[in-house]
């Protein structure tokens, strides 16, 4: 019934082998990995005006322009750098492993903490801005924005689980349609500003100061956010296609021009469609002007899209987020069953807890984009300038052809990404980057802690070839014990005695009772089994068994020595309902809890069948098919 | 350290000799006891005038009165019943048990059901009452009620947590307190009144209709929340000292006086000082103007003593709900689990289920009094009428001295608490009432469920004498096998090998590898032991252990006989810290959900005692300890 559910939801399992068929090319790579990027226009842009207009009133629209040619020459830059890295890290150069192989492996943790934070940080942004633009078009769900974005990020999870392939045609469509609806709201909006039948632009905030350089690089550091997406591409090389760089590095030059039209096209036509930020997404405001009356569908259309994009953005931190941690994962610096692949190859774990975090921020910042903002975009510049950092030292160390220009263009890289972390963190710091700031480290410390735990296990783990060849295993290694709680003489009891008589010739059965009209109960039951199995009976003042388990082990009567194993048999109810499961195993649940942490003390968990209520009761024969 | 943490919240653990001395006399007993039906004044009269005010006007003050009047008649009524149940039951009468004995299981579950839902809205009422008592007098505090009565609700339980007798002594001064603040502000305030000392009275709303029937039963329904603290002296009959029936009857009949008086006076009172109660708690405001500056000492102990009585009153279900849930269980009709008395003789789980609903409901009803009350009153008068039939039923049929005299007490009572039980449903219907009018059917159907699956369970266990004598347990009742899954050849699989030898001549190691290349190295480090047990290695293009170990024990290669048993032995890391429990034993947990659902495979699990991963991690030597 649950797996059935689970089939339902998530499809059915896939084997190994279908890996290489879930891999894509260049059609569907692009809209799948650069949706974060082009998507940020739908918040990059206005988070730069949010920024201004409050203070500088109209001059923001003709900053924005400025500033978004920076950010695009920004773009242009990184994508230069990136496609270098693909290149030298065919298999995956995620700022993680390019950092950790050529900077050690503090760097490489690092930027694996500072991504994560980026990859939760994108799907909280993305989400609630794709929420925005519907709620700005229809203004009556805006009550309804926190619970909406949680609705959209538990879709997401559930196309994820999965798995890759699936996701990319499904999501792969709405990329080009946005594509399309920004080309149409960009030539339609400039052929009337050419004919001059641009609406009358609203009544905007005076300018009560002046522009200072702290506001400018205040809001630079908001349209930084528009840079997000373009470590997607270099971390997902393996997913590619073969030949994958190449396949990858066209996505990426893609990307950067579909960036450089669309951001631009549309910071520029902001200038004539002058919108207040404060009413709702800046870009649908625009669309309602551009496109009005009959062809008003189109203005529909570019909703659609925009809210399409961003949740394709927030899948790209789907694809991104779990291969990272389960890199991480597989290196020990996060727990391994973050590296176990769900039944659909996706990495189900972290999927998981990516969207729990994510709707998390949702639900604490109230789904507000220029909340979230403040923390977005510090974790992604800390990756991009250790990966170029890695990458210049690597081109120091290993040279090959025309390395002092490839060193130049990631060294290049490397300072100008330092330079606009900077900028953003403190700019934002006030703003929430603050929050960021902790939360690396403390994620680091997190990992190194994680990884130090492996080391310590796997060194206790460890044994040498030499070791091996001398190692004696036989039957009278050591003397194997058996004790079996009874708590009444049962089906279940018997059941129990009988196998440890099985595995061992010293069994003893024990019992736990409150007072002694009980314990003389089971005597007498038990003295009609014809066996040799001593029962020994004591009287709890506790109402609890483990205490005089324990006790009668440690007893001289119990007669323990030193290396001796004592096997505990303890029955488990195996049970058809969840609910009928709150009502049993619990004993079992203690006995195993306390004994465990003793090193001589195995557990032998026996299961009990039981039988449909309904059929149980029904039937009028006693029910021997148990023992 | 976590257990560190209890003991410091909850106390050392008690031997069960312990419980007599947790028992309580007349003195402590009606404090305890008592302070649910005394507390209502808190909210029975201000609920009647919140019902009548806004459509009779100032008329509603005299209606107080007089239905106060016909409550407190109920009220004697009820307490002479419940004295003849008491002397009928002196091991607790609660409803349960009377209807249970006298009319059958159904109408004992019934008024199970019933008590549980009205245990509950005890909780739930009282301390959002106490808070409103609190916000009334420091209106500041209004916004944050419903975590107030959160915080309450969590003290209440780790108070109860404790155990049975500190509750007594730390809860039952202030109930003594209360009685002398409202008996100081009943005669103050008469005082005032002789005096003609009273202040002008507030504009009230004028009467929009007249006063009709249904108005005055809906009054009533509000009122008779009133007498929802008596069932509890007659469950509690052996909490009491020796004679304890005496005791018992001693403290309904106290009870009874404080509420005549406590109730009457302050019925009364309001006459003269007509305040309105949307400003907040009645007795409050009255005390405002009874208690005016020189002695607003005494303002300030009723309410203070106001809060502490219905803290009070909230206890009383604490020490209730878990006995009556326990007796239950006790006969199967609630998880077993709550049968278990924790580590300071309270029924620590039920405490705890009573403390999560009463928040749920303090939240999802934003902890409003007045829309609390629809809910409130009709589980306690289904659970009264049907002890009070029980009772009247048990009359007839066994009869004794006094008989007749004693039904038509009894019968008066079910006739009379049965009116009135119809008048709450009906009255409340739309304002609540419904909600426990299925809510009680639906704990009904599941209490009976769960006794259905225990008979069931039972049933398959139990064994006859006869069959006892006839058991056969020996060595060769059948064959153990033994299956080691081995992940990669450490000490953790060499020990469990070691283990599975001692238990059986039967042995085989089994490995699932990913891919060849990793099958060959963990057979060459296999092969370096000196050993006789096969290792079978399974290449899976799934990713998980169960499947190809499940078809491996079906494949004829294993040679698995009908009858045969085998132990998989599985290691578990028994590690120190919470936290480290997360990067761990995920393989062990998924093998046992799978594993266990075959009736004949039993898991033993081998812990591995990790040492400290600085400990590990300084030293240089291996580590064969753990072997």
């Amino acid at each position: 019934m649950k797996n059935k559910f689970k089939r339902v939801l998530i499809g059915r399992p896939l084997k190994n082998e279908a890996i290489a068929d879930e891999k894509f090319g260049v059609l569907w790579g692009l809209p799948l990995l650069s949706s974060d990027a082009i998507s940020s226009v739908a918040y990059a842009g206005q988070e730069i005006l949010t920024v201004l207009l409050p203070v500088v009133g109209v001059i923001a629209f003709s900053s924005l322009t400025y500033l978004s040619a920076a950010i695009i020459g920004l773009l242009v830059l990184l994508t230069f750098s990136y496609r270098q890295t693909i290149d030298s890290y065919p298999n995956g150069g995620g700022a993680y492993i390019v950092a950790k192989d050529n900077l050690g492996v503090l760097a490489g943790v690092t930027a694996g903490a500072a991504l994560s934070v980026d990859y939760i940080m994108t799907v909280a942004v993305s989400v609630s801005s794709g929420i925005q633009q519907i709620t700005t078009a229809s203004p009556s769900l805006y009550p309804y924005r926190v619970p909406l974005s949680i609705v959209l990020i538990l879709l997401l999870m559930l196309g994820n689980l999965r798995g890759i392939r699936e996701s990319s045609k499904l999501f792969g469509l709405p990329a080009y349609a946005f594509m399309f609806a920004m080309g149409s709201l960009i030539v339609t909006g400039f052929i009337h500003v050419i004919n001059k039948t641009v609406p009358p632009v609203q009544a905007l905030p005076q300018a009560i100061q002046p522009l200072t350089l702290f506001l400018v690089l205040k809001a630079f550091a908001s349209g930084c956010t528009a840079l997000t997406g373009v470590e997607a591409v270099s971390n997902a090389v393996p997913n590619f296609k073969n030949p994958s760089p190449k396949h990858a590095k066209t996505v990426l030059l893609l990307l950067s021009l579909v960036v450089f039209v669309i951001f631009g096209g549309t910071s520029i036509l902001s200038n004539f469609y002058q919108v207040n930020p404060n009413n709702g997404a800046v870009l649908v405001q625009v669309a309602k002007e551009v496109f009005p009356g009959g062809i008003h569908f189109m203005y529909y259309f570019v909703v659609g899209t925009l809210f399409l994009i961003l949740a394709l953005a927030a899948n790209t931190a789907y694809s991104g987020f779990p291969m990272l941690i389960s890199v991480m994962a597989k290196e020990g610096y996060a727990p391994r069953q973050l590296n176990m692949r769900g039944d659909r190859l996706s990495y189900s774990n972290g999927i998981i807890v990516l969207s729990a975090i994510a709707a998390l921020l949702v639900v604490v910042f109230n789904a507000d984009v220029g909340k979230l903002i403040g923390l977005y975009a510090v974790g992604v510049f800390i990756s991009f300038t250790l990966s170029q950092s890695g990458m210049f030292i690597r081109w120091l160390r290993n040279r090959g052809k025309n390395w002092v220009l490839k060193a130049c263009i990631n060294g290049l890289g490397a300072v100008v990404t330092a330079i606009a972390l900077i900028i953003i963190a403190v700019a934002k710091f006030t703003e929430g980057s603050w929050i960021v700031v902790f939360a690396v480290p403390i994620l680091m410390s997190i990992m190194l802690k994680v990884k130090r735990h492996y080391t310590a296990v796997s060194k206790q783990l460890k044994i040498t070839p030499e070791e091996l060849s001398t190692v004696n295993i036989a039957r009278d290694t050591y003397r194997n014990r058996v004790i079996v709680p009874v708590e009444s003489v049962n089906r279940a009891s018997i059941r129990a005695l009988r196998y440890a008589k099985t595995i061992s010739d010293n069994v003893v059965a024990f019992n736990v009772s409150i007072d002694e009209e009980t314990g003389k109960k089971v005597r007498e039951r038990y003295d009609l089994i014809n066996t040799d199995i001593p029962l020994y009976i004591k009287y709890s003042p506790f109402r609890k068994v483990v205490e005089p388990l324990l006790k009668f082990i440690e007893s001289t009567e119990y007669d323990y020595k030193k290396g001796d194993m004592i096997t505990v048999v303890v029955p488990q109810f195996s049970v058809r309902h969840w609910w009928s499961k709150i009502l049993h195993n619990h004993t079992r649940v203690f006995l195993e809890r306390e004994l465990l942490k003793h090193k001589h003390i195995v557990i032998a968990v026996m299961p009990l069948q039981l039988k449909d209520d309904d059929y149980v009761l029904k039937r009028r024969k006693t029910h021997e098919d148990m023992l």
